[in-house]
Parts: structure tokens; sequence; C-alpha cells
């Protein structure tokens, strides 16, 4: 290869280079240009990203002509990894699933690896080969906009949940590759690393923290989930003052030589030029891209000045040195040979087979209702009792589809509203329960004019649902300037409450004297203690999919029991963050009202409104013999906790038995308990399951003085419960 | 000396062991406790906790008899040191100063060394060696409750303000000293080190950090204002998993080594404890002391459970290495010796000369007018005009004493309220000028039922000024359970707004239709963005001393020109922090109103209310003929900062010129600015003054990735403004 043909391997090139009209997602032209293909593959020709919306036969149509001419019309026949996005949904009008949020707070691996399969299969028959997922950072700053793309604030959850849909992703071989193809889509762990704590939760915004923090948490999920996966994508952010882009440590030091990582890794959109106008540590394109390569063994992406190009000038010149532009070129075709892209990188001529599948709905349709998360429920208000004559739906959600970021412009369409929902499903149940819906005010004005309507609906009903939350837009919108929405990408708070008049709209029907059900629709937390105190049952729905609108019915309605465990805590305020779960250290607290003065805070409480973990059922677990087993062991022994979990209550459920370790003394200082295993399990009204969660030794060490990861003899706690509440608790011992 | 004899140089003992009733601050007593010496002298007599009030001779005569009986009576004849606090002010009965911030908001190094002397020679005298300041912890986190004991939120004041402290405090001989002695009192530099940014802004909250936000903030206030400080106190936190109290890199290889830090190193009260029941890295005291010895060369104060008496034990048995115990009884008499404490450790007999002296008094009230920052002024509402008949004083700190924490109980009777320095001031004018006064709510509650008398007094005066803030309460008081109080040690907040009714307060009297001027009488900023938009003037008075209330009287009328500075940014919500000016990066930010969509935040902005250095005159300041000397550096050569400021305004007035560095492109990330010099001047009307700002090359220097400092050649930018203005700009070269 000569030195130009390595480098147009790792810069990301376009789509748009041959294919017209892409701005218009409605455009079906299948026509190209010759010119701008051979342009494009000589300088920017490794991957190319395809993460537009158009007429999936236009799409097709792009990707085959553009790999046939790599395979046949260059002199190395090397095929194109094309990408896309897919967090919760391929966004070439796939099937939109639940914002990761979402995912995670279904507390099912196994249910997320099926739709990570359900989001490669509709890609993968239209010629993509690469997704931008799943994103691992962390939720420990819940100002970011991006919160919802996230599995929430824990590592091991986010690991868990990674690895899920990292091997449901990659898993199976695309057709007519040979077996030495060991993936049929390669997933990209994205961001790496530690960029999910941005100061004052802006995004791109420094982040503070040591090597220990980066390790025992930020790292974590990454090393769990993608040491597999065929791609990584580093992060924008800065880590104690270095740009992740250009840090070495974190890039060669870590992840290529202690993890032995082999596959394709890069940057993000536009950011290897953020080290000459963001972070400022170079002043020329060249030292830009010597920066990324050198310490990254990295890949350009498109969005900036594709500063990459000045890479065969500087090796050239000997200011760059050629074995890390090897070594990248290696990385990529490393993954390309593990894709069988070789063999077949075409397009199915089925695809229309594979896409939007009934086996995908019902996929789809169940992790809707598992990620449901029943916050409150005062005098078993809900289910909604089968006698009531009419029900009042009413809020600014309740008419609404609100997917979060990261979907196709217009996706919502796609989606049902909760109105639409559970007209459906009474419909579908031939019920003749009445609904009397009332938007009652908008998410993002302050006009209470509809209160009026609003409260004379609650009034006419047995019960009133309230949907209220935050919101954010389809791709496209979401980035138009001065754009109206509270969460996604570039859109940060500095506030968790409820914006606009809908804590008053709240409060108003509540004043009506009906059982008022509070459903937040969110893609983060929300912060109304009011809500906790005085609704007769909250429940929280993370920014659903499709069938969003449906699933929240049959909640409501005890068509499904609620499963769904908050993957993240929700504080009494924005002032009392951070406030996740698995802190180290920090004063004792004690929860007190209204100009009660107490410490700490004065006037209010770290402790969480509801906290990670937390999530009701409309059945009643118990937990009974516990068992460590062995309850010691050696430093490098695994063990496993094995307890028993009866069904006590009138109804089938599923629960998710949760496993938390505190170390007791350790070296340095850990966290005051920690996630170590979870498993769902579905009990029948009477029943009981018997349940063994394996936890790993390495699961106990803790990152040392010595900068190791060292399991270290002693006594630990093992809590079987949530993270602010005990069902069952023993000791292991480490000798 | 015997193991044993060492051992008790450094743990810490306790007037309280030979002195009767110290619980009782009037009780004069002159009788002393001979066993209860002689044990305290046996188990802990290298330095003597004395922080009581109690009367002068009571204190004169406990000292006396101790170092009597240490000099005579003991086989060594080693002197104690005897130690008290005084961040702002001698606890037994001293001169109570303004409370750190508002010192800092002086920007007047020259003046807190003046401070620092009174408060070293009002302790001097009664035999005390030791002072417990200054507070050198950057208060980067607003929640903390201990915030209005620092110097602010930037590294460069808190270095100069700290250096003048220690200088101030230390200066000077003991009365018959030899030349050997160094210093009259020792300060204690504290809290070594980043203690002051805990998460969630919880007292003794872990802190986030890595090794460059450690060297380039935490630690440069105790590089330039410890090193010859005679005592240093590490903290109670941990940094990155490792508790400050056993922090070898920290306290050892920093400190000692690379520092060559010689004197003296105690822990906080109780805080060789928290290893084991806070931080849980020891099971025993025996793992504590040895942790804290052992890396820290430092002594154990009192408040726990006195681990370090099982060192002898320890030492015995071979867990303990003596060379640790003999390190660090080596820097207990190297703070001794530099003390002249062997030559004559007694009180004076004619210290009742040096408390409470007159002169003491000018410098209290020079420094309690310097500190007042005027943040807004619109049409010159302030001064108050000479034409006006009559003023309505309202709000609850204006008949209030509000001194911050570490003071002594009843401190506040020293104050006076503002209510009477407004009498006081018009009666030394012979002013006809009547005061309506009304306290309109108190601090703490939600009760209006003051707002009419409020409003009343608005109506029937020409000008209207309304005090509000936090509060502190006076020592043993603060620590009462469930006591009522905003500020202080163990006091956090969760919220920066005003508490209670007072807000509200302010809105009923602006609605009055008067001009209406808002002091804020707090110990850290209030985020009030109503009020900075809406109020006629605004006046900052961080917790004054005793002559607060005269002080605000005579700048609001204009008696003295007010030239404080903010020492801290005022942000526009707690959910905007943090909100400090030397921020490395973040995205762009874009101003908006109520529900007006932007970015970032949604519905809010990161630029403050009032940024750090932020401060108004009731004169006008012009810059000229900005010069870098030399302009072209070479990386070891320093330079000078030359401007010239005009007074074209109607009065005399001081200006504190500030100097700004930005590093264009360095190797690491580097804060956007940073204040790199700083001098008050005073000019008089009409008149002008050209200042020399001397600029060390190290103060441009990075941590590297090779972790060290280095200064890179390239282009930095010198600003000569506030944070967020610029006056003159111009650029330096180094090569």
């Amino acid at each position: 290869m000569t030195i130009e043909e390595k480098v147009s391997q790792i810069i990301q090139g376009d789509l748009d280079g041959w294919m017209l009209n892409l701005g218009d997602p409605l455009d079906d032209t299948l026509t190209f240009n010759q010119t701008g293909l051979e342009e494009m593959v000589q300088l920017k020709g490794g991957s190319i990203w395809a993460g537009y919306e158009m007429p999936w036969d236009k799409f097709v149509f792009g990707v085959t002509v553009g790999q046939k001419y790599m395979m046949e019309n260059t002199t190395l026949g090397i095929p194109a990894l094309f990408q896309s996005e897919g967090v919760h949904g391929f966004t070439n009008n796939g099937t939109t699933f639940p914002s990761p949020i979402g995912l995670a707070a279904s507390f099912d691996p196994a249910l997320i690896s099926q739709v990570a399969g359900v989001i490669a299969t509709e890609a993968e028959g239209l010629g993509v080969s690469q997704i931008f997922a799943p994103v691992l950072d962390l939720s420990r700053e819940l100002r970011w906009g991006r919160v919802e793309e996230n599995y929430g604030e824990d590592h091991f959850l986010t690991g868990e949940i990674g690895n899920a849909y990292v091997t449901g992703l990659q898993s199976g071989r695309r057709r007519n590759a040979s077996s030495t193809a060991i993936a049929r889509m390669a997933a990209t762990c994205k961001h790496f690393a530690a960029f999910g704590s941005p100061q004052s939760g802006i995004n791109l915004a420094q982040v503070s923290g040591g090597e220990r923090e980066l390790r025992t948490e930020f790292l974590k999920p990454f090393n769990r989930a993608c040491v597999n996966s065929l791609a990584i994508m580093t992060a924008y952010s800065s880590y104690d003052g270095i740009p992740a882009v250009s840090n070495s440590h974190l890039l060669t030091d870590i992840l290529r030589n202690e993890w032995g990582y082999k596959y394709w890794v890069t940057t993000d959109a536009g950011s290897v030029d953020l080290l000459i106008n963001f972070h400022q540590t170079c002043d020329t394109r060249e030292c830009a891209a010597k920066a990324a390569l050198e310490n990254g063994i990295q890949g350009e992406m498109g969005g900036g000045t594709y500063t990459y190009l000045t890479l065969p000038d500087q090796i050239a010149a000997g200011t760059v040195d050629e074995k890390y532009l090897d070594q990248t070129v290696t990385a990529m075709l490393q993954t390309k040979f593990s894709l069988g892209l070789f063999e077949d990188p075409y397009p199915y001529s089925d695809y229309l087979s594979t896409l939007r599948t009934p086996a995908s709905r019902d996929i789809l349709h169940q992790v809707e209702t598992e990620n449901i998360v029943l916050l409150e429920n005062r005098d078993n208000t809900l289910p909604i009792s089968k006698s009531v004559k009419s029900i009042a739906l009413i809020g600014p959600q309740a008419d609404r589809v609100t997917f979060g970021d990261y979907v196709f412009f217009n996706a919502s369409n796609n989606g049902i509203t909760p109105l639409n929902g559970f007209k459906q499903y009474l419909s579908n149940i031939s019920s003749s329960i009445q609904i009397n819906f009332a938007e009652g005010c908008k998410l993002w004005s302050n006009d209470d004019s509809g209160f009026g309507e609003a409260v004379m609906a609650a009034q006419a009903s047995d019960i009133a649902i309230v949907m209220v939350g935050t919101w954010s837009l389809d791709q496209t919108l979401l980035w138009t300037p001065g754009t109206n929405a509270t969460t996604g990408e570039h859109v940060d708070l500095s506030d968790l409450v409820l914006v606009g008049a809908q804590l008053d709209l709240v409060q108003a029907v509540k004043a009506a004297g009906k059982p008022t059900v509070v459903v937040f629709v969110s893609g983060k937390p929300i912060a109304e203690p009011w809500i906790q105190a005085n609704a007769d049952a909250v429940v929280q729905q993370f920014y659903p999919g499709e069938l969003g609108g449906l699933a929240i019915a049959e909640v409501l309605f005890g068509a499904v029991n609620p499963s769904g465990k908050l993957p993240v805590s929700f504080p009494q305020a924005v002032g009392t963050t951070p406030d996740f779960y698995n802190y180290l250290t920090r004063g004792k607290s004690f929860p007190n009202g209204s100009l009660l003065f107490g410490h700490q805070y004065v006037l209010n409480t770290p402790v969480p409104l509801w906290s990670f973990g937390h999530g009701l059922s409309y059945t009643t677990f118990e937990y009974t013999d516990l068992q460590i087993s062995p309850s010691t062991i050696s430093t490098t022994q695994n063990f496993n906790v094995i307890v028993t979990v009866h069904n006590t209550g009138p109804v089938d459920g599923k629960e998710v038995v949760q496993v938390y370790m505190t170390d007791l003394i350790s070296s340095v200082v850990t966290a005051n308990q920690q996630l170590v295993g979870f498993q769902k399990v579905d009990i029948p009204a009477g029943g009981s399951a018997t349940v063994t969660i394996p936890v790993l030794s390495s699961q106990l060490a803790v990152w040392t003085l010595q900068n190791s990861w060292v399991v270290e003899p002693g006594v630990f706690t093992l809590k079987v419960g949530t993270s602010d509440q005990v069902f069952a608790q023993a000791n292991l011992t480490v000798t």
C-alpha cells in the first residue's frame, strides 16, 4: 500500500461523495457521481459515513456502487465499512427502541442482546457494517444532555448491558463470509473515555478525575464490553487536562497494550480539530493529526477539516512516524477481516425481509414493557381498578411521542402516543372505559390556560393520569439553533425540575380530589419532591420506542406487571447532585422538611427521592436462604450468591435480584456499596425461584497505590436488595 | 529522648488537663490540677490545645504553669506549642476581623499582613505560639459550608493573600528570643490538600481529581504561602481515593521531598480515626497511627481516640519504624526552635497592652471598608444622595451582627449592627437623615407578616436599603445539633438562593417604588438573578468583623469609596456550578431568559451574575499604555506588566489592577484564563498611576505529561481587566 492508500483507509469518507440529494429523505434518485466516488475512495475510502435517511433502495444502490468500485476498480480491492447510528434503533427508518437509559432499566441483558440483534439485522441487509453504539458513558452528571444515551450511573450495569448490546449486535456472520469472520456488524463502544461527567454538566467540558477513578469507574464498562467489540470511538473531552483524542496513556498504554485491543479506533466527528480550537494543545492541523494518530492509533472521522490529509506530507518529512499509520491501518483491516467484508461486502437482495419484521416487533413490545419503573404506588392505586368507568388522561406527554435523541427525522411518526395506546388497549379488551383527555399545558410553556379543562377531566373521571416530563426531538430538528428541547446531545440543563407549567398542572389535577397517577416520560431523572410526596402513584417511563404508548397502557391497567428498575438515582434537586448510589465517602445525612435546619444539607438531604435499583411491582417478593458459596475464598476464587425469591403477592411478576458488595476495609477508599451481580427472574404468584448469581473475584479488586488491581484479603459484605434496601445480607471472607 | 517522650511530643494535649471549668467562659479560677498536668505532659506534651474562651488572666495562668512545669520539671525541658484558632481573629476574645472570604475581597495583601499581625500580637502576649490559620482551600464548590473560611476560588489570589497572612502572623520575634528565632508565631496552613471541593458539596466527602489538577490548582497556594509557614494541617478528605491523612505522595513525596518542608505537620481533629470509621482503610487504631505517621511525618491532634498512643508498643514490636517518629519529632522541634520557645515560652506580663488596641482598631476599620464590593449601581443610586431626608433600612441583616464561623462564643456581641452603624455614622456627621427601620422577616422563616411594615418604611423614605443574606453562628452555637444556620463548618447547602421569605421581601420593597439597594451579607455567593436584574444597586458585604455595621454605612453614604473585588464568581444558580472563572474548556454559552431555549444551558447560562474580580467604584477608571516588559522572554525570564490607570471620575478611589494570562497553545489543556498578578492602587480624582506588576516565568509553567513543570515557548495573551472584562490586552512571546 502506498502512504496515500493507507491514509485513505483511516479517514472517514461520506456517501454524499457520490450519492445525490442526501438532504432530502424522500429523494429516490438511483444515480451516482462517478468522479465523486473515485475522489472519495482515493482520499477517504476506508470507511464511509452512511447515516442518512433515504429510501432503502437508494441506500442499497449507493452502498453497492461504492463497494463494487472499491472491490473491482481499485488496486487493493479493499471494501469499506459503511457506518450508521443505532444507539436505540437503526437510524435509516429501522425500528426505534426505547432510549438506552430505558433499555438499561429492563435490567435484562438477554433482552438487550435481542434488541441489538434486531438493530444489526435491519442494518446488515442494507450493507451497513458498523454501528456507532453502544454508549458506555456513566450518568454521574445528570445535567448533561446525553444522559438518555447511557445505561445509567453504574459501571457494572453499564458493562453488562453494554456487553449484551455488543454481543447481540455482532453475533453471527454475514452471508457468504467464511469462518474467519467473527462478527456480522462492528459495534462501536463510545466515548472512550470518561466523557459522561463534564464539568458543570456542559457538553464537551473537561472532566476532573484521577487514575483510580478512571480505572474504578469510567473504564470498567469498556473493559467488560468492548475488548471484542470491532470498534471503539474516542471522546471529545479532556480528563485531568489531557484531551481523550490525544491521550496515549488511555489509547495506547491501556487500550492497546494492557487490554490488547486490536480493532478499529475512530475519533468522533470533528474531534481532532478540537485540539486546535477547543483544547488548544495544537496550533496547526499537522500537529492535531500527529497527536491523534501517534497517541491514539486511530482514524479520523469527518465533521472537521480532515487533518489526516496532512499525514502523507508529514510522513515524507519525517515528522510523523509511519509505524503509527501502519498500526492504525492494520487495526482497520483487522476489523474488516473480522467482518468477512472481503468475501462479500454487498447489501442483500432480500433486505426487505429483514426490516421491521413481526418478530422484531415482538421484541420491541417486550422491551417497552420491561423498562417501565413503578416508583410509588400508595394504597395500590395501580393497576387501575377494573371497576373504573372513566379515566382522565392529562398532560403534555399524553398525546405525544417523545423519543430521545439519535433517531431519524420524523421517526416519531412511527410511534404511538399514550392516548392512542390507551384507546388501542381498551379496544383490544373490548372495554367501555371512557378516556377524558386534556393536554393541560404544553411542555415548553408557562401558559396555564388549559388547566381548567384538565381539572374538569379529572373531576369527571374515577382516576387521573398526568403525563409530564422532559423532551428531545428527532435528529435535524434537535440541531436547529434555538430549538425547543430539554434533553439530547448538546442540550444541557441547569435544573432537573419539570419545565414550565407542568408541576402546577400536576398540583391542580391532584387538587381535584381523584386518585392521581403521575407518569414521567423523560430521558433523565426529574427532581420533583412534591410529586414523590403527594402523588398517589408515580411511574417512570424513560423515552420509549415505537410502542411506548401501548406499553404504558398495558402497565397501568395491569396487563403487564412492571419490572423495570432505576438505572440512575433520582435526586431531590440539582443541588444535591451528583447523587449516585456508589459514592465513596460523604457525611451522614438527616432528611428534613421546609425550614427545618439539619445537617447535611441544611434544608435538604442527599438521600435520593428514589435510589438506583428501585422499582416496585404489583406483587410482593420475599427473600430467604441467602448463601455465599463458598463463603471463604482465596483472592483468585470466584463465588456465587444464592438466594431464594418468593412471589408472595397476588399476581405473577418479574423481580430483578440485585447483589451489592461492600469492601469493609481496603488499602484505598472504596465505594460504600457496589452492584456486583443481578438477574431478572419471572415468578408466578405463590411461586418461588432460587437464583444463583456468579461473582468474579476480580470484581473485588481495588486499584492500589501501586497502580495495579489487587484483591485484598478481608471481609466483604454482600447485600441482596436495592441500593437503599436490604432484603438479605451475609459476609464473604477473602483469605 | 525515650520513645514515650518522643511520642508525647507529637500528640496534641489539652489545657483542660490541668485547668478547670474551661466550659464556662466566665470562670476565673486561678488554680490548676498538678496530677493532670503531669499526666498530660507525660502523654501529650508537645503541643497543647488552648483554644478556649476564658478570662485572659486565667489563660495566662494556665499557660504559665504548663510551660513552667515542662521547662523546669521534666527531664528534657521542652516547652509546648500553645495553640488556638484565628482564621479571622484570635478566638479568645481577640479582635474579630471579616471572614477570610471578605479579607480576600480587599485584594490587598499588605493590609491582610497587618490583620494577621494583629491576630499574632493579641495571641502572642497570652503565650499562644501556634494559630490554626490560614485556610488555603479553594472555593470551587460553593455548597460547601466552609467557603467563608477560604480566600475565594482562585489559586493565585489565595496564595497571595495566604502568603500575606503567614508573613504577617509570623514576622517578628518573641521577646527574649535570640536571632535563631525566625518567627514569633507559627501559622498553620490548612487543609493540605484539595479539601475544598467535596463531592456534592458535602463536608468531608471525597474529592475527585488527578495529578494535574492537584498541581495546577489545589497545591499552588500552599506552595506559594507555606514553605516557610511553621506548621501545616492535613485535610479530612480523600483525593482520588487516598485519604489526605495517609497520602504519602502528598505529604512525603511532594511536601517533604520536593518542597523541602521541614516544620511541623499536624492532622486535623479526629482525622486519624477517620481512617477507621470513615475512609475505612484501617480496621485498628494501630493501623491508623502507622498510616498517618509513616506516610505523613505528622502529629496527631485530639478529637479522636489518640491512636498514636499505640506507637510505643508498635515500635517495640517492630511494626512501626522509629525513623518516622524521629523525623516527626525533629519537625516539631524545628518549629519550636524557630519560634525561640526554648529561650522564653511564657506569656508577657503586659499582655493587656497588646490586646484590642486602638491601632488594631484602625486596621480593623480599614479592612472592613476595603472588602465591601459594589456589584451593581444603576443610575448612580449609590452613594446615597446628600439630599435625602430619610432612608428605609430593612431586612433581617439590618439589625444583626453576622460573623462567620470560627469566632468565639458571644463574639457577635462585640460587633455593631448596620442599624447602629448607620446611626453612629449619621451622628458623627451630625446628619438629620431619618432612618426608618423594619426587619421585614427573619432570616430563617417563610413568615411574611412583617412585610407590611417594611413596605411602609420604604414608602415613607427617599431610598430603601434591604439587607439579606446567609448566616452562621458563633462557635458552640454553630455545633448545637439542629441549629439554625446556613453557612459555616459542617453546614452545607443544596441551594444558593436566599432562604425563606427574603427574596419576597426584596421584591415587596422594590415594588414600593423607591430606589432600592440590596445588600447581601453572606459567607458565600448568593444566586438570585432577579436581584441582579432588578435592584437599583447591589452591594456585597462578606461576613464582616466588629465594625462591619459602621463600614457598610460609610460605603453606602460615600464616606468611603468601595474598592473590594469578588474573590469568587456569583453563579446564576446552584445548577450552573461549578462556575469559577478559570475553567479549562467548556462549550460556548448563550444567555437567555424565561422559556427561551438556547444552548447551553437550555433556559440558563454558565455566565455568572458577577464574575471573579468584579467590583464597581463611585469613580471611573481608564487604562492606557499597557506594556509587557520585555515582551519576548526566555523560558526562565520574569517580566513586568506595566499599565497606567487614570481616575476619570468625580471622586478619589482605589482600583485593583488585575492581570490575567492565557496560554494560547500548550501541550496539555490549560485554563481559559488565569490571574497572574494584581495590585491595589489609590488614585485621586483626575489623577493617574503607572502600575508595574511583576510576573514570574514559573507562573507560565504547565504540569506536563512527563509530570514536571515546564514553561513552554509560544504566545501568551495578557489581559488587564477582570475575569469578564478587558481593559487592555497585549501578547507575550516565550522563546
